[in-house]
């Protein structure tokens, strides 16, 4: 029986948003559905704003950064009044399937959605933070990994000539897993993840003792220090003036910023949002419902909303482990 | 207790294998292990070519694409005279432990050594192809995939500008991992590869009906195929003289070649080279021989080396399936 | 006064060509003049297929490679018929002023044209090949320049990690730009360029010659020779045969093709296609016509067409004469 | 005649740095000259701190970032006394040329040498700034454009995702050369450069003006403002509190910082970096001294050491003011 789904992009944009609304229009176009896309978030459920999506809309979309549909904060859709407009648009439009791409607000938001209304909706994990429970990876986190890690490639590249320390801020919320694997990936000196972190205290001992050791080494050579955002006091600005403390100046600060949401998605990131986009679509009509679709060793599966906020996810500890092993503690035993 | 450890790559290169080459410099400096390195694959190892390695050779490795150490064929060591030399010279050298950074050619070499010599052997797997069984990826797959569709994409815009069919031949040996990623990532509208090969004819009338299936919708437009390399009986020129049997000229074919093996490796080489290396340096001196170290749902494992080759490694087929049928039939239903 | 302005793509693409359109539409947009796009270069003024341009069609345009305009070969316009077809069409369609962005084909067509048509005539180098007279750049030029020194710097990897070597066909139609300029950004070992080509007996001496010479100075080292197309008999397949009479095998062929034509491009080709399309906006109705726009010494010039293909563009001698040097002649003095 | 020749890195490092010395190397190589590297500028010529150079370090050289002789302030040889002791080493190391890669501040040290000691001085330009006078562009500035523009396209993915304004900072130093050819080249709605730059509140009223004709004809829709650095009171903070007493609140800051020295150099920065160090080269023992090469309109040039930084070098009036009027005043006459 044919079908109406809509579709919606909220949180922050992430590279494969867009390959993933390409892979739910063809799958939806396969299954004889029709499909809408609300433009800026659930801010378009409020105000009814959408568009048609067909094949037309298909072209040249696999690769491109950002979000067709746009993205948006919507203060309006966090009050009970806002979800049952939004309801009852869902309803007036004669939605039957609502698939959201976005973060934990997003998910929140859904689930809060899913009281009020009785149709189907379906999340897709979609943020380069990666920190969402109940997928081993959320669109846009590849892509972010292999940005950062080229940017701190450059930036290498100057700390070398220069024999200097660079701190280098990495996105990431409240969660490590952009900065610990931009980090291990461009070989860092140390890296400063929410955690694995103790206090500044400690941190900075460390740092200076990794500092010193290596110095003691090699005499003056490049150090880079990866800090994830959100974790240190005061951000680069506080571990600068830490390090000062500690007689260690001539320091630089970097902060990558918001190129780490955009550019070209890698492959990683295509095939994950192709894959869980038609995951997505293939789930419609059934009775599985206020779930994210996610991949767990390769494999599809669907994860109640609540799961995907309620528990902080672990990183990969057998994987960090033995890297950071070899980072940190890199010139201990020479 | 100090043990002396030895590596070396041999069979194709691939980008990551100086990343894991790096790990496996600190892991035995950590370690307290002494390392060499055989030069030119197997050639070293029969020619006591060598060099020692410590962290003077990490400084800006993880970045680099080839193998400083070199890779070679060698023929001498297929025999059982070459064999028997190669343990001689490694109980010359008294090592402990022997680490072969490569495909299933090189793993065979060194199940055959492990025949003559009864040090330890421990297989790391590094190959764009992706076709060793026992672990979910090897070193350069990654970043083979993204040079393969970066490519694809560029053809794509001259494909678009023209309205034009092209053939773009992937490596992969006789493998369909690296052609069909890419293919699927570089939204491709068709792929040829082994593990869904019939025959010419079948996948001949599939092609040309999918291309007239899209002109009839849409007029000319472009379309892409992707061919595994060694599937196609003549290659490109077999597959283009087919297609003008069916009356479709103005075919332009791409061989990617040798560029798809170059280049700085992407985070997830990078990542997985310098994980394997740890975890081969961490099983030095244990009575754990002769296998593969590999990762299987994120998580380390060791690989008896015959079962890296005795059966094809499969295609993910959850993955697969649910793209393809996006690809393929993508104008069917329409 | 207002003015009927369009524009077309013709012969091959180069990226910047959609840069060049999004500076025309601007341009024209500011000046008040009407603006439209023939689709499929020449065909589009046959069949009267164009769509109209306004800044509507200018978003994430710059960055795009190809051409939204399309390009395509075009029999019916080399007739005497085709001409007198397209200037009746030109002048049905209130056209103004016709602008053509393409290289030394598209040029010759607009100059028959010009014969038959009274309207204004203002062509825009746009070719990867650089073989346009009269301007130092063409657009999409720097583009392919660094996308096949990209490529070469791959190969580079694979052939040093089995100091092997490698032929690497450039593209270049009959001229060398593309291929020496790639070749000496690359660190080529050797290029062969139609402007320096004297036999293939002279050339295949000094290239065995080089290579011998490297070998004897350091043993096996990788050996890189970039060919530009058209150049060798029988391509690529006839350099490796006259090497083989010289008893050097094992050489590994890689022809760059088509990918060299796509791409994002980049700044230069964006800056030149911006500022050669707001140029020739601005010489819209003025009496200057069947000329080309170009840059000489970052001046903007206008050039007669017949003088764009009269004489074969030399190369940079300065510039190309001193790096040659330190490639060809690397190792005769040590 | 056989000649000693130093060469050294001083200021800000800059891609292709490395290409150049390179050339250097290869260059001498060929003329039978010694060549030795000072390490960390002028600390190296302090200290008696270098390296021999030969053919061996040239081996994938061109291609890295940085520079391997390093590069630092020194504080020791802004005094006559540090000026007379690099003179004396100059002797005591029987130098007869030395080559200085680097900035204005780097030639500024190299003519009070110059006043001190007899030898030959030449000055190659490097730096990613481009504002060095007598040349048209100074080795880094190609890449460092490109950097600068990628990551802006980037951000623009963002901002058009969530039609959000930004504020993207770049270097340049004092100049606007990189700003503004980074700004245009991605389409920038804005720049602020301090060759145009009138005050804080005409430049502030002048964005406010053009957002608000952008909202007005499209709605809201992304805006991104460009600045160089060191120009704005405050720098983006100051900007962003400037618009905020406009009311435009919302705004994002990106720094895009010390990335835009690094990465691998594009085929401009290399051809540039081996034109210029091959020419160099080419004077050495000639009586030309206490002077830059530079290229000149593809022509090498000599250039005395004061006139590289007496005048501040113009901006390309021709081109510039053509783009810039595409890109401030584009809605103006809609």
């Amino acid at each position: 029986m044919s079908k109406r789904v809509a579709i919606l992009t909220s949180g922050g944009d992430a590279p494969g948003m867009n390959a993933c609304i390409r892979a739910v229009i063809i799958a939806c176009q396969k299954a004889n559905y029709t499909l809408i896309g609300y433009k800026h978030g659930y801010n378009g459920l409020l105000q009814q704003e959408y568009i048609s999506l067909s094949l037309d809309s298909t072209h040249n979309l696999i690769q491109q950064g950002g979000t067709i549909l746009h993205s948006a904060r919507c203060e309006e859709f966090k009050t009970r009044e806002g979800v049952f407009k939004a309801a009852k648009n869902l309803d007036k439009a004669e939605i039957d399937t609502l698939i959201v791409i976005g973060g934990d607000g997003s998910f929140r938001g859904a689930e809060t959605l899913g009281e009020e209304w009785d149709g189907q909706i379906l999340g897709i994990p979609g943020t380069i933070d990666n920190d969402i429970g109940g997928t081993d990876a959320t669109i846009g986190y590849f892509t972010a990994i292999d940005t950062a890690m080229s940017s701190i490639d450059k930036v290498r590249d100057t700390a070398d000539a220069f024999e200097r320390i660079f701190l280098v801020e990495v996105m990431g919320r409240n969660a490590g897993f952009l900065a610990l694997n931009a980090a291990l990936s461009a070989a860092a000196d140390y890296v400063v993840v929410p955690e694995f972190f103790e206090s500044p205290d400690v941190e900075v001992t460390k740092i200076v003792s990794q500092i010193k050791a290596q110095r003691a080494l090699k005499g003056p050579v490049s150090f880079i220090v990866v800090v994830a955002e959100n974790v240190w006091p005061n951000g680069l600005n506080g571990l600068t003036e830490a390090l000062q403390h500690h007689h260690i100046n001539d320091v630089r600060p970097v902060t990558l910023g918001h190129v780490q949401r955009g550019g070209s998605p890698v492959a990683q990131d295509r095939l994950l949002a192709t894959t869980l986009g038609e995951f997505a679509v293939s789930l419609v009509g059934s009775d599985i419902t206020n779930i994210m679709v996610g991949e767990v060793n390769q494999r599809p599966v669907t994860v109640p909303l609540p799961k995907t906020w309620e528990n902080a996810k672990p990183l990969n500890v057998a994987r960090v482990d033995a890297m950071l092993t070899l980072m940190n503690e890199r010139y201990n035993n020479v």
